[in-house]
C-alpha cells in the first residue's frame, strides 16, 4: 500500500511522528480556543448530512483537508463538554493526563474496567439473576423482583429489560422531599415483605450515592441490612459522587458500602479520565463469572487453563477490551491524590458559591439541599401568577433562553412534578469568573422573562 | 489545582501541546522498534503485581518516570498485535490514520457504532427476542430457540445467556469437512421443523461470513430463505471477512445478505481502525429501539421529543458513547478505497504464498481450503506414529515451541476433533520476508520435534 504522492502508510513510525505532532497542535489549539465556541452546539439536527459526501473517496485525501472539515463541519455540531461554561448533566472530564493515556493506549491492548455504569449495573444484575435462578429454577424468571427508587439511574430499568425481568417487577419506589429524595428503608422493607407474601422472589436492590437528579445519597447501611436479611444482592451506584469520596470529609457518604455486593464509580465523569472508564467492584466474582463465562477452543492457552490469569472477558459483555486502566493510572500518577482531592474540593466550593448567589436573589429558590458540586434551583413564578404549572413553564423557558445563548449549558430535572434547573461545576477549566458569568446570564434571562429589571437584594 | 513545581494541569493547551509531542515521539519510537520485541509476551502471568506500588502517589510524578515504567514494566507484558510477526487469531489493526482519529476523538463526544461484535449480536438478539415475545407473550421465553453452527462465534452463546434463552434451546448445529464447515441449509430446516413440532418457537438464526476457526462462509442466500419462510430473524456476522468484501472479487461472499435482518463487520479487525469499532446494520430499527429504549427526564430535549435526532442510546447497551465513527472516517479519507482494497489483497496474496510454502513441505498438510488471509494447516505425525491423538499432541507442541521463540505468534483451533494451526496475515507491517521468517521458524521447530533434519522437497 504505497500511496501515490507519498500518501499515509498503514503504520510508519516517522509518519506517525510527523502527523502525531500535527494532531497534537490541532488539539492543543482547540483547547486554547474552547471558550470561543458556543458551549451548546447551535446547529440544527441533521445539518451534517448535507455537508458530507455520499461515498468514501477513492484516492487518499490530505490530513489538512480532513482537519479543515473537522474545523468547519464537525466542530459546529459539537457541544463542548470540556468548556468552562458547561454546567449540565454531570461532567465528563478529559484532562492532559487522561489524554496522554488515551494516546498511549491506542497501541497495545489489555485492561480490566467496564465502559460505562450501564454495563456495570447490567453485569451485576445478570450475576444476581443467575445466582437466584440456580436455586429457584429457570422458570422462576417471571417472579424475580428488582428494587430501586424513582431517583435510580434509568440504567437499572434498561438492565432489567435486557435481562428479561418483567417490567411490572421492577419497583422504582417513590421518594419525596421529606427525605430529600433518598430511598426510605421502611418503604423497601414493606415492598419486599409484600412481594414475598404474594409468591414473588426479591433478588436485587440498588442504592445510589449521588443521584442523577439531585445528588442524593441513599442510606446505604440500612439498605444493606435489609438486603442481607432477605438474601438480596445489594448494588451501590456511585457513578458520579464516588469520586468525591477520595476526600476524607466525604468518605462518610460511603458508610455501609462494606456490606454491598457490588459498587461502581465512573472515573470518566469527575476524575479527569477520558471516556470511557467505569470501575466496578464485586464481592463474589464467581457469581459474575458463572453468568458471563463462555469457553472457546481458539482462546484456550496454558495460563487460562491453569487459572493463572483473571479472564476479564468473563466479567463483561464484550470479548475485546480497550486498555482503559492505563489512562486512569496516568491520571493517578501524574496528578497524585492531593491534587485530585483539591480539584474536587475546588468544584464543590464553586458550587457553594453559586448556591449563595442564588440564595441572595429572592426571585429564585434552592430546591433540595445541594450535594457535592450540584445545585438544584428554580425561578419562582411572579406573585400574581397562579400555580406550579406556570412555574414549570417559566423554568423551561428560562433553561431554553439560557442555553440558546451558547454562553452556558445547564440541564434540568423534575422532582415531585416540579421542573428544576441543575447547575453542576465539574469542567476542568471552570473558575469563579465562569460561575459569575453563568449566574449573570441566568439573571439577565430571568429579567427578560419576568419583564422587569433586576432588583438589588440581600 | 496548581501542581507544585509546575506540575501537570487538568487541562492546559500548552501543556497538552508539550506533553502531546513527547507522547507522539514515545509512541513513534515504540513502532520504530516494534520488531525488536518478542511478539508474544515472555513474562509469567502475575509478574506485574510485584512491580507496582500498593497505592497511588500523594504527589505528582513526572511524565518521564511514568514513561520509564511503561517501557520497563508494562511493555514486557504486552503481546505486540501490530508486530509484523503476529499471525494469531485474526488481526486487530491500528494505523496512523486510526491513531490520529483516536487522538482527535479523545476530545469532543458523539458516535453511532457498537464497540464489538459481541455487543452487536447481543442487541439484535434482544430485538428479535422481544419482537417474538410481543406476539407470543412474555411467558414464552423458555420456548424460544436460536440456531447457529458449531463454528458460530461464541458471542452468540454468550448473548443467549444474557438474554435468558435456555441453554438447551441454543442449537449450535454440527458441521464437518464435507461442507468445509459451512452450515448446511437442510440441517437448519430439519431442526426448525422438529422444534416447531414439539411446541418450541424458533426465532433467531445466525450465519457467518468468515468463521473464526477456518474463515468459512455460510450459504447466506439459502439460510435467509429458510429464516424468511419461518418468520425468523436472520443475522449475518461478518466480523472478520466483511472487510474483504470491499473488493469486487470477494463481494460474492455476501450474496444473500440483502435478505438478512441484520449484519455486522468489525472495522477494528482488518480495516485499519483502532479498537473498538464494530459497524452494525439492522433492517428494522424499530425492533431494536423497542427493545433498548428508555426515557429519562434529565435527557429530554426539544430535538429528541420532536424525533429530529436518532438517539443511539436506544440502539446499544450503554448510555454513553465514544466518538468511534471519527477514526473510521479518517481511515476512509486518509487511505481511500483503492488503497484499502490493495491493503487487503496484499494480505490475501501473502497468505496464498504461505499456503504454497506449506504445500511444498510433505511433512505438513493444509486443512480446509484457505479463505481470505487465513491458512489452516497441521504437521503430520511421522508414518510410524499411530493416529490422531499423536498428531494433536504434536501440533500442540509445535505451536508452543514456535510461540515461545517470541519471533512469531500464531494460534490454533480444533476442527472435527483435529488440532489445527492457524496462520493469519493481517498486521499492517507484515511483508513477504516476515512470512518467510515465520515459515522458517515453523520448519525449524518441526525438525527439532520430529528429530530429523529438513528434507528438501517439491
Amino acid at each position: 500500500m504505497d500511496g501515490k504522492g507519498g500518501g499515509l502508510k498503514p503504520m510508519d513510525s516517522e509518519q506517525l511522528r510527523e502527523y502525531g505532532h500535527q494532531m497534537v497542535d490541532f488539539i492543543a489549539d482547540y483547547y486554547k480556543n474552547i471558550e470561543n465556541y458556543p458551549v451548546l452546539s447551535q446547529v440544527e439536527p441533521g445539518y451534517l448530512v448535507k455537508l458530507l459526501p455520499d461515498a468514501a473517496p477513492n484516492q487518499p485525501e490530505s490530513l489538512q483537508s480532513v482537519l479543515d472539515d473537522v474545523r468547519s463541519k464537525i466542530i459546529p455540531g459539537v457541544t463542548h463538554w470540556q468548556s468552562p461554561n458547561f454546567h449540565a448533566y454531570y461532567p465528563a472530564n478529559s484532562s492532559v493526563a487522561g489524554f496522554l493515556g488515551e494516546m498511549l493506549s491506542a497501541g497495545p491492548g489489555g485492561g480490566v474496567i467496564q465502559g460505562t455504569a450501564s454495563e456495570a449495573i447490567l453485569v451485576v444484575l445478570l450475576a444476581a439473576r443467575d445466582k437466584t435462578l440456580r436455586e429457584a429454577g429457570k422458570s422462576a424468571l417471571g417472579k424475580l423482583v428488582v428494587y430501586g427508587s424513582d431517583q435510580t439511574h434509568f440504567a437499572l430499568q434498561k438492565a432489567c429489560q435486557i435481562a428479561g425481568i418483567h417490567p411490572e417487577n421492577c419497583r422504582l419506589l417513590k421518594t419525596d422531599s421529606s427525605t430529600n429524595y433518598a430511598l426510605p428503608p421502611e418503604i423497601v422493607s414493606e415492598a419486599i415483605s409484600h412481594d414475598i407474601s404474594i409468591g414473588l422472589i426479591p433478588f436485587f436492590l440498588c442504592g445510589t450515592v449521588g443521584t442523577t437528579s439531585s445528588g442524593t445519597v441513599d442510606p446505604l447501611y440500612s439498605l444493606a441490612k435489609i438486603a442481607k436479611s432477605n438474601g438480596i444482592w445489594f448494588h451501590v451506584d456511585a457513578a458520579y459522587a464516588g469520586s468525591a469520596c477520595i476526600c476524607p470529609e466525604y468518605r462518610k457518604y460511603l458508610d455501609g458500602v462494606e456490606e454491598a455486593d457490588s459498587f461502581n464509580m465512573n472515573a470518566h465523569k469527575w476524575f479527569l479520565t477520558n471516556f470511557d472508564c467505569s470501575t466496578l467492584w464485586v464481592k463474589d466474582r464467581n457469581a459474575l463469572i458463572q453468568s458471563l463465562s463462555t469457553n472457546s477452543e481458539f482462546l484456550k492457552h496454558k495460563a487460562s487453563q491453569a487459572n493463572l490469569v483473571v479472564d476479564y472477558k468473563d466479567w463483561q459483555i464484550p470479548l475485546g477490551r480497550r486498555f482503559r486502566s492505563l489512562k486512569l493510572w496516568m491520571v493517578l500518577r501524574l496528578y497524585g491524590v492531593e491534587n485530585l482531592q483539591n480539584y474536587l474540593r475546588n468544584h464543590i466550593k464553586l458550587a457553594r458559591y453559586f448556591e449563595e448567589c442564588v440564595g441572595q436573589d429572592p426571585r429564585f429558590e434552592i430546591v433540595a439541599p445541594p450535594k457535592f458540586a450540584l445545585v438544584c434551583f428554580r425561578l419562582l413564578p411572579p406573585v400574581d401568577d397562579n400555580e406550579a404549572r406556570g412555574s414549570n413553564k417559566l423554568n423551561q423557558e428560562l433553561l431554553e433562553a439560557v442555553n440558546s445563548t451558547g454562553r452556558v449549558f445547564i440541564s434540568h430535572t423534575v422532582l415531585s412534578g416540579m421542573y428544576i434547573l441543575r447547575f453542576v461545576v465539574g469542567a476542568p477549566l471552570t473558575k469563579r469568573r465562569h460561575v459569575d458569568a453563568a449566574w449573570k446570564v441566568l439573571q439577565d434571562e430571568a429579567c427578560t422573562l419576568l419583564g422587569s429589571p433586576l432588583q438589588e437584594n440581600g
